[in-house]
């Protein structure tokens, strides 16, 4: 893998400004935790497990440039910034589970003064970040036991480097599977209507040579008619305590057409991405994004104009059509509220 | 209805250019069989009916402009443009049958000078355009008893009155409906790559003051989840004797997650659409078009340049999915085998 999804260096956040692939190639420097906070909006990076790492990265940016005179003043601060980054998308938990981590850090060292707390916090973000890539490389270790040579998988989205510090949940799988020496070939949807799978995932999986096709969604139920699907493998943005996972618009459709036609349906998430205090899917909170990310395309204009609009950017399948959950330790398989929870307890 | 979707006047075929819509409202008045042919395969005009009649229309543009001399030569001449026009598009079979009605006239017409049957062949041709709005009309009145007031409806693709000489098949049913004075809403799949969904059938509902919101492919599941959907109305380009249906891509994935949801899915289809010589879906030819369809969206690039894309237009809904099939000639429910093969005894 080539290139850095996102960087911590020199007191900036630099990420990869992936709206602008698979086009171009280019970084934005932040520095400033506004403007990461605006990139986490906007999209210029996305996936669960990276908006948790940039904002852990946001978050360590203010710590650094804080003029804060005492800890007091320094909590309260990193506390009213911390809530500025979390309301900047509602449904990825990854981002919660950052965000906690980094604020621990104020309970953790009471007494530290707020210059020491300053490198604390830089070191975190960065920990956290080299973390999620180590268990996305377990995740996929664990996850290529379910491949054999020569299968074709299904992936919704981007679930790939491009969606984590690297390497990948759902894609991870993939490339943990060819690192084992199997050959995996890969349909992607499209995934309307940020195109994340022909924009992200296409690109990456060209980069690491993988032989990829990208099919719109409504193409998916017509290949596993025709048996070309052996296996369907997506990331998620929360998964509840039962199982019931919250993915990128679209995953539940995918899941429905997989059971349909008996095909397996993984989930690969770290467990940064379980939000074992969310009972079920009904309570996970789902982001409606603007109507114009519909309605237009470019400078192409697709609909009419003052067309309503429905936008949700995600879905919630239910535990009961997912085949397995792949997670850093391990695989869980059903009943998921027995395994996360024996997950969580460990 | 202040539009016509395709019109034969002075000896030329006028087209409302569906590829502007619904930017600009434009027609295009073509004076050769090979321009309307040429305007099929761009689809400047689409849906199955539509085709039907602007093949027929642009058959009648050949005898009109015929330079031969005897009717052997005339016959020879027709049979060859057919041919042609006849390739055009391998899916609908509307095609096919709006040719064959039109090529029966050399039949039924064996003595009739070459002069005369310019003419026949040009009546005919108008008089299949005005066949194909009245069925319309009698598969609307039937159809809107499956409606109750304030149903909504989803709908993939525009099988409108931009699909058909006018009215429309299912979006019929919807404006049937309407006049009875019920109150109708519909949700629009966007319908990747073309998006007739977004462009089309937004438009038309939209000129005819019916509630319309657009969605991605990717959403519909998610609104079924939620109660929002109560039935499914799509049309048809060719249906098998035993109620197999080829519609655009994505149909088959529409009619799995109604079957999950308990919702039901009806096909709305002319006779002309019912292909009673072909015994099951597997043997419709299935079409595929070119990836630019899906790489490129306007000027926007949005799959890497050289990526490997399948583009297949149509997909085949096995009959178990459908729960009626609406016709002119009343409502067909399971078995359809039994249902279709009467209509066409009769």
């Amino acid at each position: 893998m080539n290139f850095e999804i996102v960087d911590y260096k020199n007191h900036n956040v630099i990420l990869l400004d992936q709206r602008k692939l698979p086009v171009e190639e280019t970084y934005v420097t932040l520095s400033h935790v506004n403007d990461v906070a605006e990139a986490i909006r906007n999209m210029t990076v996305r996936g669960a497990p990276a908006i948790g790492v940039t904002a852990a990265m946001g978050l360590a940016l203010a710590a650094y440039q804080s003029q804060a005179k005492s800890r007091v003043e320094f909590n309260s601060e990193i506390l009213s910034v911390s809530d500025m980054l979390f309301a900047t998308r509602p449904t990825a938990v990854n981002l919660v589970w950052a965000l906690k981590k980094m604020l621990n850090l104020l309970e953790t060292h009471s007494d530290t003064s707020v210059e020491q707390l300053k490198v604390l916090f830089e070191n975190k973000a960065i920990a956290i970040k080299l973390q999620d890539i180590a268990d996305n490389k377990a995740m996929g270790q664990h996850g290529q036991n379910l491949l054999k040579d020569g299968n074709c998988i299904l992936t919704h989205c981007n679930a790939g480097a491009l969606a984590t510090a690297g390497f990948g949940t759902a894609l991870g799988v993939v490339y943990a599977a060819v690192e084992n020496g199997k050959r995996i070939s890969v349909y992607a949807d499209e995934t309307r209507p940020v195109l994340q799978g022909a924009r992200l995932t296409a690109w990456e999986l060209q980069k690491n040579n993988i032989p990829v096709t990208v099919i719109c969604d409504n193409m998916a139920a017509s290949l596993m008619a025709k048996n070309k699907i052996d296996k369907v493998i997506v990331g998620a943005d929360r998964i509840a305590a039962n199982g019931d996972t919250a993915n990128k618009i679209g995953t539940y459709a995918v899941a429905i057409m997989a059971h349909h036609h008996k095909i397996p349906f993984y989930v690969a998430a770290p467990l940064s991405t379980i939000d074992i205090s969310t009972p079920n899917g009904k309570m996970i909170p789902i982001e409606e994004r603007a109507s114009l990310e519909v309605q237009q395309l470019g400078s192409t204009q697709l609909t009419p104009k003052d067309v309503s609009v429905y936008n949700p950017a995600f879905d919630v399948t239910p535990h009961e059509l997912i085949t397995a959950i792949i997670t850093e330790r391990g695989i869980i398989k059903p009943p998921f509220a027995a395994g996360l929870g024996k997950l969580f307890r460990d």
